[in-house]
């Protein structure tokens, strides 16, 4: 599953030659060429310092966009055939002086080789393209350095977040955003309008500062799923070596019973359920600590603590990690009356019985307990699947604020009540059996039950009127100890409902 | 899950501090800034009245799409630290005198407070962005109020579909239509001219009598889910109740038997795969109508009936509901084997045959039933799945439209043809057996089948080569009644076939 | 689930009556017409020939942005109703006349009929709007067809992949390319202006031998998933065969033991697991072929032979096809103890341990293989689903190449690593118990792992240091043989490492 993937098929049909990973193109088939169209004269000619994949593409692109183009090479005799006919292959002295704007593609590592062109980029723009290998977090970044080295050029950066393979098909709806930054707001304006000439949204940055940041763009891997990943990982962790603790080594260090079978599936699918609930709690706590925050306050325009901003922004992924869980805490468990162990307790039982002489083995009550609280359990798995589904970018798109906000949020809080629910329906009295607390550990439902506890009852109180009523208020704008407090009301305005109001 | 879902992960991480929520920015960082970009100053100065959330993010983004912004408040001076630096803020009469064109960005019920500056904004046009509380059915607009205020001004309403959050973010594929509407023509094409600058597509929608509508358009919830899913409510508690009947309540009655523990699963499980091929054949019904109307009238130009309309219209929210129902009955039905209940009986049926000494229970006949109505059923559910995820927005939107008319057509018929011998399986032959009669109701799976049926059939009819064809040629732009009859085959064109061509 | 699907829901509320299907609309009612906008009278004046309902839909854009449109009908009087206020409608000879540039839109047959109006449309440019009813292999297509009479006009092909219901609704992010191509570059330019205007995203697609292509676009009927899905067919038949004479033909042949009722659900679910698995190998086998191609000709610039090239780009195809086996798998397995064959089974275990006397049937061997392979095999499909979910368009837009890279080169290994030690697991070991050969045919297990064991162990060996080094310089740009050699890692550049990086 490569990355053709991320482009539309129905460009996989019509191109391709282009499709074809290596980039030299037959020639003289006249039909179906991007570099087509004329260029425009009175458009700046851009040169292109380096011969790599990318810029060959970005040639093949700006050619396209009516740019006439001009590529700088040290051998621009072996390079020529590797560009379309439209494109101008020299030395990069002859590009550099031709040329309006300059793109540098050449790795950062050789940036200093270009020295010998100062002279002739003096004045001009320079677009730094570049990536680092890995993550730079102190700087300087590459734009930097090259800006150090031609001080009197300005230097842009950007569609470095660009793929070769992205310029070369046309921007797609995914990647369509070029990040810009540069010291020069005149040469950052030359450069917008030559992304936007190519079909790109250019997105300002600010200052050359902001490029290392630019650089790094590329090279994340999924940061804002780091926390709400470990957070699962620690949890599982934890509630599994609890529910070992009680379900395999107790019966074993007290009975002797061997239950190490229990390990990969039972012992699991009694963790996954614990995670589930701790992580939906998580969700929803800070929206509650938010809503206390600003209640406390009297405004809404105090910063929150940076630990509580994190969090609010981490929600959705927690969500998601806890989507999961009880999506696997399902598959296992309807994975067990599969397992052999299973039908031989069931075989074994079955013996049990004759032996025994029972009639009718039935505990009407251990039947309703299951039934209410597996059916209470696919109802708030139901509700989980629809706030994962609305989570997908094409959908949370086709809906309004509203529609979304009634989602996540009420449907949200449904979704937790049901969770909470379906693990007090599995508790069902044995909290209060104290056979249950073996090696003195409470069930591990008892433990579960405390985060989801305190989320509800804080968002029950949060419904109060008197405090319902204060927080809409903070939050179309209200304040309680500003001055300016009575004029607010006729200057607050109307989208300010949506800050925070889906605690 | 808030609202930030709605936005592409990537800003998550390159603006941290605009991601916060208080909206009040550290200055002097100089890295990062949206508002760097000059203004043009041959573009009309904008004047924003309103000093609120939507207020600071607009004047935010028109900074950086170039524009020269100045706002007005009651109490300059305190919120001046709130505005990006570009911005002037000052009292709301010098905005008013100093703009060419005015955002009133204050809360409708205090529009009237601005009438002092009714001189000042004589002339100039007035982008109303407020939005109720609730929806408004009946009229006035907030729009028309402040047309009525101030009648010398062009009033335009616009970006309330837009949030605060989307205007500082800048403008995502998700959020990037702006509705417009106005009396003056020339009004509008100046909003929309600000529109396209700021990256958003304007979309008019006519006279300033549609600004309820626009106004409105915020605060639906799900309108197009309403039916479909009252529909399926309808549908579900009618068959849950006659199933309670027949399974719960007949036993009762008449044997004395308490199979009360069947009502949370076993009587909602029998329920769902009813709903399920109901709401299936709903959804190829009205495409049968409509073939059939289009025959009988020899036209394809003639309105549908209003209902019929409606109902093609939500055949996608339909089928969405019976895929749902399809899944919680797989769930439900995995779900059967691991309860408690059916432990008993097995081990007590085990318990039986040991009295009885019945070598060997197996009886074929039923064991062939349940095999292939089980493997039937998973197919169904299998090609409901691929009808769902095509419907997803961004699957949707890769395929051509032979291929999403191949699915949700062809496919979709033979899901319906699935479920349908599924369902006929799963009934064998105990249609024809008088003790499924209880209470003289015949068997669940006798009324469900009515419908389908009614639908298969008539779909087979209109495949009649003779009916078929003189469908093909109405879906193509022939009409029977019409005296152009000769003219209309050249005339036509290609694309006709899409109409109503997936019954 | 109709065409109306594939738009945001937001327009099925605000444009109710342009919803109804047919296209004749109420007047006068003021509000809510999209042909509100003045016409621009500096624009070309467009002409339209032909009344069918892409004609409508087309004028009806054009009006909406800005232009004076003239339409041409052998029945000016009778269409007139049907084409907004603005819309001249008038004979096909004044509007050909009249118009700067013309849209054919009368269905290709009739091309001919319009011969009569050659000295009008002389010098200017006619745009084809037409589609084919099938897809024509050979061509002339219709576009050449309509040069052919037309040789003093320009003629480009565009616009037959959008829908006259696109077209009538506004662009939207799925449907908003218009594939052009024509001989004469002027002409080209002026209708990629027109598209811009509209709205819609022009891509030049060369020459007016591009127009067979462009005319097959919409007719295809999933042209990428062809050899993906035979392949599953071919590897699903084959499998079922050798599963069959297995467990059903040889228990029969040899025993006379009737196991016929295995063939609807056991025998898929034997056969599903081997296909997926086999499918799973097929996504990663080419991967490796490249390496080993790029490290034996030592350069990426060498084209790969076109079965290759071929089957790289196919294989999200393939993952996904494998994906559906394996969550079918999971599905038929998880129904297995549901059936009634499997509680008899169940049943008559239990009698006949009462009538051996035995108090425990448990055996430990055999409880721990299932354990282990149930527990490795829900991992396995946890990864799948997560490669499956990253290949929705809108989730791959949303994530950078990195992290995409990791989910599907890094996670994918794993995923393949985890259903072959599944294999193993559920294998344990029986490949060496010789009943198992029946028929002298080894065991299923046995055939499958073959090529996931082949896969890996390549990979593994591409990881060693030496071929992993030397490959990740030939991926960025390194070349054995080339004599610039030297020049190269100066001038090769950064997104060169997407390039079949993903092996």
């Amino acid at each position: 599953m490569p990355h053709e993937n991320k482009l539309l098929p129905i460009c996989k049909r019509i191109m391709p030659d282009e499709m074809s990973r290596p980039l030299i193109r037959e020639r003289g088939e006249g039909a179906r060429h991007l570099e087509d169209s004329v260029a425009d004269r009175s458009a700046p000619v851009i040169g292109i310092l380096g011969t790599g994949d990318f810029s060959r593409s970005l040639a093949r692109r700006l050619v396209a966009s009516g740019y006439q183009v001009v590529v700088g090479s040290r051998t621009p005799k072996i390079f020529v055939a590797l560009f379309p006919e439209e494109v101008e292959v020299t030395t990069q002295l002859e590009a550099a002086n031709k040329a309006d704007l300059c793109f540098i593609a050449v790795y950062p590592e050789h940036h200093s080789t270009l020295v010998e062109l100062k002279p002739a980029l003096a004045g001009k723009t320079l677009v730094d393209v570049s990536n680092s290998l890995r993550i730079n977090q102190n700087g300087p970044s590459n734009a930097e350095l090259l800006a150090d080295y031609f001080p009197e050029s300005s230097v842009v950066k950007g569609f470095n977040t660009i793929s070769a393979w992205t310029l070369q098909m046309g921007p797609r709806d995914g990647g369509r955003q070029v990040f810009l930054c540069s010291n020069s707001q005149k040469a950052k304006n030359t450069v917008k309008a030559i992304c936007h000439r190519m079909g790109f949204i250019p997105i300002d940055m600010g200052l050359l500062s902001s490029s290392l940041e630019i650089e790094n763009l590329p090279l994340y891997l999924f940061p804002s799923w780091r926390l709400p990943l470990l957070c699962t990982l620690f949890l599982f962790i934890f509630f599994y070596l609890y529910n070992f603790i009680r379900d395999v080594l107790q019966p074993y260090v007290m009975e002797g019973k061997k239950a190490f079978y229990k390990m990969p599936i039972e012992v699991v699918n009694a963790t996954l359920p614990s995670v589930t609930l701790v992580m939906l709690a998580l969700v929803y706590l800070p929206g509650v600590f938010a809503a206390i925050l600003q209640l406390w306050s009297g405004t809404k325009y105090n910063r929150f603590p940076n630990w509580l901003d994190r969090w609010l922004t981490s929600r959705k992924q927690l969500g998601l990690c806890s989507f999961l869980c009880a999506v696997l805490h399902a598959v296992y468990s309807l994975c067990l009356p599969l397992r052999k162990s299973a039908r031989f307790k069931l075989v074994n039982m079955a013996y049990k019985q004759v032996k025994a002489g029972v009639d009718d083995s039935w505990v009407d009550e251990e039947v309703w307990r299951m039934e209410l609280y597996l059916s209470v359990g696919i109802m708030a798995l139901g509700l989980l699947c629809l706030l994962a589904v609305t989570s997908l970018p094409s959908v949370a798109n086709t809906i309004n604020w509203r529609e979304f906000s009634f989602i996540q949020s009420t449907l949200g809080y449904c979704a937790l009540f049901m969770a909470t629910a379906h693990t007090l329906l599995y508790g069902w009295n044995r909290a209060f059996d104290l056979r249950q607390y073996r090696f003195n550990m409470p069930p591990t439902f008892v433990l579960v039950l405390v985060l989801p506890f305190l989320v509800l009852l804080s968002r029950l109180a949060l419904c109060v009127p008197c405090a319902a009523g204060r927080l809409m208020k903070v939050r179309r704008g209200w304040e309680r100890s500003r001055h300016i407090r009575f004029t607010l009301p006729a200057e607050g305005c109307h989208n300010g409902l949506e800050d925070v109001s889906n605690v």
